[in-house]
């Protein structure tokens, strides 16, 4: 194993209990001979992370003993396994979070995402990423070029939700797309839009803060759904004819039905965002006669490589969705941060490092 | 134009009102340039034949004057317009009902289905064909072999409907698919999906007599929804994996959901059924968690050569769907036979030339 | 017929044998019912133009009589037939220049390009657009924004081409794409792969000037294939991986065959360029072994409004590809130009009404 | 590990230098955690096979040290290692011969067959299956149905190149294909078209006994390329229009040519054989003008479910294709009876177990 100033052992944000994240010291994980040791230089903090802190579960994914959270995370290669061969120590790398097994029918058929034994970092059992040190298979790794900041290179995680929704949902070049929510997520949404090609991008919310990054982020009309009709303005700002693509990021039913009636004929609807509740009322009917294609969207697969072009090529302002930045020891407070501070804070970063 | 024998009038069965149809004699028209005069030897009653008969409009499309039904046909050519090229007096023809505008952007990418300006057979105010002579732009009809026969050929139509949710939903040969509904559009379906290659068609319906008739035409699995539970029967019969693609014919919202709660992570749902009310409550994490993809299903496209090939290649056993024979002048008890023996007519079909 | 101010004569460049055109007066065109008369404002020279002004004939199209060449044009509407609704007198307008059918197979199914009934403009024996009005079908007329000019409308021809590529080899955002050959054609294809977010594109081409035009379209590596062997830059430039894409559109062999080398395995190769003899030796084992996928390019279909999107949004420098300007009256000048400044002159535009 | 009755050691053919097979007593291998044992009861003698027993090498593939052919096979699961849950000892299974890495990028998309570090069975320096037993990872294995016998289950190898050019040239249902060289791929390939609905499958070869199976196996039109001019032939069938898609199996330039000039407009070519040259010359502006897509094939991915589903359906007579038996003993008689008798011999099986 090559390495580079390793120590013995490390700080982890550990949350102990719902509503509680300890520092403790943790020994630096040894590498397996196919591992690389990850010295993790920014982590995002996803909804998902929050939604743990606060309720300590997610479905059927249940936290039943102390986990560390994180899985949007950058860094340092700090040492390889013995048979690594893709990376090597002092390569600044964005890190893809799911592990998957490449032996089951969806890794072999390209859709990895959906691999019945993937490792997903942050994901009760598996420990994540807000820790100095961490170690994780090599293939998971993707190195990023000099001027990207660790950072962004984590945003590359959200972006690549936006990306894998426009593949699924075959987002043409020199369409029109309509985003409906403004959460990271959709923010990094319209990101992937506008890398796609997309010609206009109209997008939805109802906080003016983040109607205002989107347009940072390349969307071309905005709609506050406080003050205006999303389906009646997107039709008008159509002539009439309604959107090719449509994606909703929010978790809202409503938002979806709006998204599925601002679309023409022939339109494709992704569902990017999880409802809290089951079952919505959807206008069949409609779905039908309009030949409407609809995409459930989970995770993302074969996203890492294009999305850190995206984000190197200068054409992405993805910083301008970093608007709150925490120390390791101060993770608690970046999770309250996120929560209560739904109206102004966008991303919300964590450095075990600095 | 070059013609055969063509009288100067003939009968027409004209629905005067809802509910009542009546013999009329009419002046037998006259073709345009690109058109081809039909002698219409076998016309199949569609479900929305029976609905205008029932209640005088589907959705948008009102009968405001007396109306000729009938689109599921097949006749010989009579007589050809100057311009006509493709067909000879005399050939044996499938007739696609659709005569689509082939300028608007839908026609011009392939979907025709979707051209706003289509004029379709027995959709106000477009008459039908339960007429003796009839009318049509050359390329809606499609040559048959001799040995095909012409109700046989008048089926082209429902079976196009599931060629098309086929090609739309991707059913891959070699694979397993469940469809849900067993009326004349779901036992065609059937005959798509084994003329596609399937390896398992599971099928359901609440009518013995409808999942018999599914057999004849390849379902290798039937599930009576009054004794058996289908998601629970589906997942028993694929190990607990689910199907790989799902038809909803019946326009039953328990059927959809059926069908959408059969499916295998990444599966495929093709809509194709209108259920009566608009709003149907689908499990939208479901959906997202699992990938699944879902395609509305509009009529067709492109779908006439190869549903000729399939019918002409004697694979299919279509003819033992046709449960009750009618001459031009008892349309209307076709009609009635159509709506009070639900439970044991599959097709009804008229003839207007014997 | 609504009009404006529509002289009865106009006037004409017409190719009265291989080598001259003369400014002949005309009866300007009456539009039929489905027509639009266009007042032509800007014109590019096509190498199709130049070759039949040249040779007369390109394969099986033979100048038998005289014509009026150009194709690749844009206008203003003079002119509306009775029936015309989709666009109004005054609109300013780019015109895709082949009128299909809308009924054979080919147009059914979304591939117009490939219609064997198409009209196409310049193309023996119908007449093209280097006079003053012009009628044609009103579908085959595309609105422009104020601020996009007619000559860079009338790039949305070539432009096309490009698109066409780009869509049939499937080119990905964020991935890498190598041109070969850098006129027009060519030069339009990065300014398509541009706009289809391709992360790299590199170009070869052995005339600086060619290189320095395409930096400004789009391209992110340039290699004078004088100076370098392309594929060993091409490789250097990939890390020994290949591109995900190649398009040929030199019609050179050699270029095609360095196409081909230059793909990494699984890789697309588009075959833009006509070559001058039939035959051309390729590496099969090498398609075989690593999987290539090879798609003949002819013309486009679907791609003006994404065009114009494309052209409208600011991004593309398509302007620095006119390098000369000329009026009707020097059509003939016009040919002459582009047959003998090959190493300076990029696109030549005529203007019949200035 | 669980196993049943298997001895220390077992009988090996193995190649000791080009044109020597010797039967040679090895230990029978130990499985890994995550591997199954196989003992092999049906082995195809495949051209590869043949080739590295006369020539020593293919390619850059070379034969430096004793080797064990045989990649065609199927077998009975005598043990598992620790950790394997998919399948079970007494298992009866086709075995899928290229264990794939899972983690480089063609694998992450679902394109294996391009997996730089794939350990394929009899490609140097891996051992192959004429063996008694062999170890093998466990997601390589697929179980059959138990009237399913081996050796049919054997053919799914080569059938899986057939399935996989299907797939990749998009063999429509309902069209005609016409497929070039009727060796035992050729002979497998038209059993995949029959599965994959084609309706015409229209093949050629120079042996009348070859063209005898290929009707057994689902062709419907064959010519004898020593009689007939296969593209004038096969445009005399299709009405001039020529077929949707072709594949050349044969690695013969001529076949070459012929598939594409028997191809329609728009239509879809497949190479699968390797041709001995490198350099062919084919008519690059037929491509381009029709459109042609080409496809190289280079093995397959993810054909080995469906195949088993198709080879157990009873539609396929793949039994006929073997013609010749051996035990494992006579494994070098078997080699030269696929050598010597190419005009007789279509598939010679080697039975390491009877």
């Amino acid at each position: 194993m090559s390495e580079r100033n390793v120590p013995a052992t490390m700080k982890a944000a550990v949350m102990t209990k719902p509503g509680e994240i300890r520092i403790e010291e943790r020994p630096v994980p040894q590498v397996q001979a196919d591992e690389v040791l990850i010295q993790v230089m920014a982590v995002g903090v996803c909804g998902s992370d929050v939604h743990y802190y606060e309720h300590g579960r997610i479905g059927r994914f249940v936290v039943e003993k102390p986990i560390i959270l994180g899985h949007e995370c950058a860094g340092i290669i700090a040492a390889v396994g013995s048979s690594v061969t893709r990376v090597s120590v002092g390569d600044r790398v964005a890190i893809e979070p799911g592990v998957t097994c490449g032996r089951c029918s969806a890794c072999k058929e390209g859709r990895y995402n959906l691999c019945p034994d993937v490792q997903f970092l942050a994901t009760p059992p598996v420990d994540g990423a807000f820790v100095q040190y961490m170690a994780i298979r090599e293939d998971m790794v993707f190195p990023i070029p000099d001027h990207l900041s660790f950072e962004e290179a984590a945003l590359n995680e959200p972006f690549s939700v936006g990306i894998h929704a426009a593949k699924r949902s075959r987002l043409q070049p020199g369409t029109t797309v309509a985003i409906m929510g403004m959460g990271p997520v959709g923010l990094m949404a319209v990101a992937a839009a506008k890398s796609f090609g997309a010609s206009r991008i109209i997008v939805t919310d109802l906080e003016q803060v983040r109607l205002d990054a989107a347009k940072r982020l390349g969307a071309t009309e905005v709609i506050n759904v406080r003050e205006e009709d999303p389906v009646a303005r997107i039709k008008e700002l159509t002539q009439g004819i309604g959107v090719d693509t449509a994606w909703e990021t929010a978790g809202n039913p409503r938002a979806l039905q709006s998204a599925l009636y601002s679309l023409r004929r022939g339109g494709k609807l992704a569902i990017v965002g999880l409802p809290p509740q089951d079952e919505i009322a959807l206008n069949v009917p409609f779905i039908a006669d309009n030949e409407v294609d609809i995409y459930g969207i989970f995770r993302y697969a074969n996203t890492y490589p294009s999305g850190i072009e995206f984000l190197a090529s200068g054409q992405i302002d993805a910083k301008s969705l970093i608007t709150d930045r925490y120390p390791l020891a101060q993770t608690q407070d970046a999770m309250e941060r996120a929560i209560h501070n739904k109206s102004g804070s966008l991303k919300v970063m964590v450095y075990p490092n600095e």
